[in-house]
């Protein structure tokens, strides 16, 4: 074996190290850190590079492209959603991501970022709660129990004090589960027997459910005044959770626009309705909630903006911790232009 | 160290493994074997999804993601370009790519691509010169020495039986490099002093210079009759090696022309300036080469399913090999809903 130079090295976070750094960290922890990244991140949103995500759709799922950078750093996320395969003993979403300086082009982390999106999906629906959900909201309903709603759960415990879940899915199994993996958690957890049940008295109403189709999770007469609704499910062309006139009767809160309307809830609506950019209500340029009367609607489909922060964030703690490995991935050759001589001398 | 599934696991292949794999092989048959499945992926063209490279520019170089997919495997690429690497001991290109399954969206495969990409890159030119070039073509010019050189003249010999090249470079030591590298490899070497004696007597006229500016390193009097030119420098926005007048001489044939006419010579001439699809020629649809006096231009800028092909064909040759790592890259919880209860369960 040859030895690379420190310069061909990239370092790997694998999901066992993911895991340990977790737990080295705390969830709870891991979770306000992560939000505090993207509320930074967020509040220098006209400074990165934005663009829609880079999808390759199938008949069974997609797989998608996040790039963006902040003109020092440049991030990715590769993530495919098929929410067929949960039932072939698969995960509907994998993903992996990778940062580099923009400077040189070379990469300087690569990561796991099937559990890291987890975990950063639930840092943002909580960040976003905290700027439009009613003061003080103690319960949520949390409707669809896979991979998504435990970490849900605890972000809105961990960043703005929810002390209760009320957790619905249309096969009780994935309720047990959940309901299992928050035993001890520090929240009060209800199985709920429908989407009705699971909504009763609760502030914030949570919606992840996996279909690749318009579905209709949230009918216009379930959602009484005042509520937040947390709406993570429905991401991808064609995939809808909330039926329309919820729409209607709501504030609309959005990450980025463009992407959004391809393949949020508001794809159902006309390209001019109103929405706020969430970044706006963040830096103070536009109003979040201003009544108790009012329905917010996070309508979020996930941007490569958080995920740029939740890889910025593992790359700073990984520092001095055994929670990586270095991958060979880049040629390093003595002189750069001698490629050939390189490969030459291996043989 | 918890021990994940199977599935949890990508063949990661080093730079390390592909300097291995590549001696293993032979330079010679991997450049011919490539050759063979880039031509192949080019016949069945239509079939794949195409768009053009995902760029992300700054003041000293850019970051590109490649994707693309036949409707059962995906591919991307992640390469930069930075031309002032060089002066900092840094190398002005590095990549890496992936595959994964359409149907699961399960990555397949890593691999290094820095190595991979010269050799890709050689594969292809060779392959285009075999339609385009001159019968017989014995003698090629070879102006900018840098890191593809080598690969570029290997490429000509072992898929169109290329005798003698010509080397040019404004820097003499990278002619020196190049040379030397050459030595005892079956093709006569002729360093020159100048881009005009390169040319002497040469059927085939490769430039690949890494300046990201438009340059002039062939001017108009400089071409004669019934050459090909293969030109791969000029690969950016901004960034041509061709005086114009030549372009106005030549049949031109390309890879993609909605990436071609952003990033190509032809990013000189009006957006409708006729130009051919190099697979219509290898499916027999276009003419390629029709006269003695023709002079044919190859303006190549490399394109995501010549990427695809060569990490088909690592996967393909690394089976049976210890030429690769697992990487724990991907979750895999016994119940896919249950990523929570995986990461409780690590703690």
């Amino acid at each position: 074996m040859l030895h690379p130079s420190s310069k061909a090295y990239v370092p790997f976070v694998s999901v066992d190290n993911m895991m340990k750094l977790v737990h080295h960290i705390g969830l709870e922890n891991m979770l306000r850190g992560l939000a505090y990244e993207i509320e930074t991140d967020f509040k220098r949103w006209e400074l990165f590079d934005k663009t829609p995500r880079v999808a390759s759709h199938s008949d069974v799922g997609v797989i998608e492209l996040m790039p963006t950078s902040d003109g020092e750093a440049y991030g990715f996320k590769y993530v495919n959603g098929h929410p067929k395969n949960t039932s072939e003993g698969l995960q509907t979403v994998t993903a992996f991501g990778l940062l580099a300086d923009v400077y040189t082009g070379y990469p300087t982390l690569l990561s796991e970022m099937t559990m890291l999106t987890a975990i950063r999906t639930a840092a943002t629906s909580a960040m976003a709660a905290k700027h439009l959900a009613p003061k003080g909201a103690k319960t949520m309903a949390m409707i669809g129990n896979g991979a998504q709603s435990e970490f849900q759960t605890l972000a809105m415990k961990a960043i703005i004090g929810l002390e209760a879940v009320r957790l619905y899915d249309i096969d009780p199994e994935a309720t047990k589960k959940a309901a299992r993996n928050l035993e001890g958690m520090g929240v009060q957890v209800t199985k709920c027997k429908s989407a009705e049940e699971s909504m009763e008295g609760a502030e914030i109403i949570t919606t992840c459910t996996a279909d690749k189709q318009c579905a209709t999770i949230l009918t216009d007469n379930m959602i009484g005044a005042g509520v937040h609704i947390n709406a993570i499910g429905g991401d991808c062309p064609g995939k809808t959770e909330l039926a329309a006139e919820i729409l209607h009767r709501s504030d609309i809160f959005v990450e980025f626009p463009p992407q959004t309307r391809i393949e949020g809830e508001i794809q159902q609506l006309p390209q001019d309705h109103p929405v706020t950019e969430l970044w706006q209500v963040i830096t103070g340029q536009a109003k979040g909630r201003t009544s108790d009367k009012q329905i917010t609607l996070f309508d979020s489909v996930g941007f490569a903006i958080e995920d740029f922060s939740a890889l910025r964030y593992v790359r700073e703690h990984i520092k001095g911790t055994d929670f990586f490995q270095n991958l060979d991935m880049l040629a390093d050759p003595d002189d750069p232009r001698d490629l050939f001589g390189m490969l030459k001398r291996a043989g």
